[in-house]
């Protein structure tokens, strides 16, 4: 069967008389899709290490940096920029996504068009590294989109006043610091809190002694009991939350199918969720799908999980890491189209090197530069 | 949930102060985005007979012609032409086609890029009608890459090279005439024969007395027994046959489900498979799927289920109705990441009244021009 649909697609089979396949000569093509004879893809990226205006806090440690990777991919004169984020409980670092971006042989493609080609080329060359597959699928798409002279939101349709608001991030921390951090917020309409320690209950009630805003609850895996899952929930429910991310181990399917069965909050699969292959199996187990840039491998992947999310009934959801506003800005232009974000991961640093896509009274507000809206400061 | 939901995307929860966001000035945005101020979208139609070179014959009865219903939705002084066709035995007619676009209200449209939006309200303004909401997506996708000056194929970034053949159909008929058929049909590689009735094996002996090139199967709901149907499928596989598509009711789901677990052969669903809500409900039970443009709505619904098709592990294909090159060279602009392709809807016709893809050697040819890479003649 794929010997046939190699012949559908590619003439290799021989059954009949096959004629040699005249197409057009990929110079006119070139030219007139605005693309120029002997140019090539050239890709060159260096390390940056993110500074945190606060020390952020996990189960796996604090720390006060995120080391990213910035790539830039020139075509005829033309810089797309892109981002690789590697918080270091996840696997990848700037040494792998270095390695990795050193194995590319980029200069191969002499149309940055072909698209499709490049990024399977790119998602082939090595199993893993999704940071580093992303920092090259954004730097592509801000390519191609200043080559065509394009916001990618524009191109695919999405209207820029529906973008929404973004949620930010309330770091776990003392009461009194605590309510300085919401205070802080001000400008945020909607926050985010991580649970899952033995403080859940305190944190929300800091948070309502100060603040009615909605809030959103990423408990990373954390609790280890349905029923603690569920009564949390309805805790959390009668407070004014608005979802609740990866409650319990992404292992367990079955719990989180128990869990959306029962709650009445959104039950949105985030460590459960990593590329497309992933996606369907969710299916009955989640009602929502947390999607980041740094999981999936980039824009293209993140687009087709998004409208799969869709036709699956999912809310969806975009996440990010702690990233410049070059991989934010990326993120931004597919947000009209998603039921919550969380993309305040460049609000959180204070050495970022692009001028993006902003927080204008807590909405996420698109601009008209071509490709993914960034400039380098 | 769903007024949270809402408040994240539009603002609408009072929960906290909620500030008034200023976005972009339209009329910035707008300039900016090659729209033109105080320019509206203007929709006309006219309906259109396609006369067909052979006669036509089904179960359901013979004909010579298909009516469609050509649209041509301006901005600017750009024109995007669409295409509604309507085979009668599927419901839509000249008649239905036009009081559905006699009542949309395409003008209070004045940014043609807002494509999710003007989908949305033309899929919203009644239920069905997939051929004449086609035509108006289909319309809408020729005006935006005008507009933009890119071919979609570009912006989807796949490779015009990659382009399949497309099947062409030999008409049941008798032995002498089917030969003639297939001499007739030398320029293509891949034939495609309707079955389903008590001739079966005489159309294939009689194709095969003549010709070893792959076949497609369509035997359009026509086979009443599993077993009868499994027993012809072995048969078909020893002949060069490359899929079989819905060989059994589609409302037996089970059966089909009954034949992929044993088929040699894809089996792909046509009438089982109209939009998008149909399409996860099918994994399992077939092993490829047929996407048309009239039967989902257009290029936006296809893109979108094809992207959802590869992540349930499917075979894509794309087929088509009697048409012109207009909705043809729509479907063709996504033919390079499809397996099987069957558009040859504008190879049966003789008043073809667009200029737009061609078959060179069998295979789909994509050109250069923006939107979907059609002229009127």
């Amino acid at each position: 069967m794929s010997n046939r649909r190699d012949f559908f697609r590619y003439g290799a089979m021989a059954a009949g008389a096959i004629a040699i396949v005249p197409v057009l000569g990929s110079c006119d093509r070139q030219k007139k899709a605005g693309s120029a004879a002997g140019a090539k893809l050239s890709l060159t990226f260096y390390p940056y290490d993110l500074h945190l205006k606060h020390v952020f806090t996990l189960a796996s440690g604090s720390r006060q940096t995120t080391p990213v990777m910035i790539v830039e991919l020139e075509y005829d004169g033309v810089v797309g920029y892109g981002e690789a984020s590697m918080p270091p409980y996840l696997g990848e670092s700037q040494e792998t996504a270095g390695k990795f971006l050193s194995g590319l042989n980029m200069s191969q493609f002499r149309d940055p068009f072909l698209m499709g080609d490049i990024l399977d080329y790119v998602e082939k060359s090595a199993p893993g590294n999704y940071a580093a597959k992303a920092s090259v699928d954004i730097a592509l798409h801000d390519l191609t989109g200043k080559l065509m002279g394009q916001p990618w939101y524009k191109m695919w349709g999405y209207n820029p006043d529906h973008t929404p608001y973004t949620s930010f991030t309330i770091g776990i921390d003392t009461p009194d610091v605590v309510r300085q951090k919401v205070h802080e917020a001000e400008p945020y309409q909607v926050l985010k809190v991580k649970l899952g320690l033995d403080t859940d209950k305190e944190m929300i009630e800091t948070i309502r002694s100060v603040s009615d805003k909605p809030i959103c609850v990423d408990v990373n895996q954390g609790w280890k009991s349905r029923e603690h899952a569920l009564e949390m929930i309805h805790w959390l429910n009668e407070r004014n939350v608005v979802f609740v991310e990866q409650p319990m181990s992404k292992t367990d399917l079955e719990s989180h199918g128990w869990l959306t069965e029962r709650s009445p909050l959104p039950i949105v699969a985030d460590e459960a969720l990593q590329t497309p292959k992933d996606l369907l199996g969710l299916k009955g187990y989640y009602s929502g799908i947390n999607i980041k840039l740094m999981k999936c491998g980039g824009m293209r992947a993140a687009h087709a999980m998004m409208n799969t999310g869709r036709m699956m009934g999912m809310s969806v959801m975009m996440g990010c890491m702690t990233e410049t506003s070059c991989a934010i800005s990326a993120a931004a232009q597919l947000s009209p189209m998603v039921d919550f974000a969380d993309l305040d991961g460049n609000l959180l640093i204070d050495n970022d090197i692009f001028d993006g896509v902003t927080v204008v009274g807590g909405k996420i507000t698109l601009n008209d530069r071509p490709g993914i809206g960034v400039v380098k400061i």
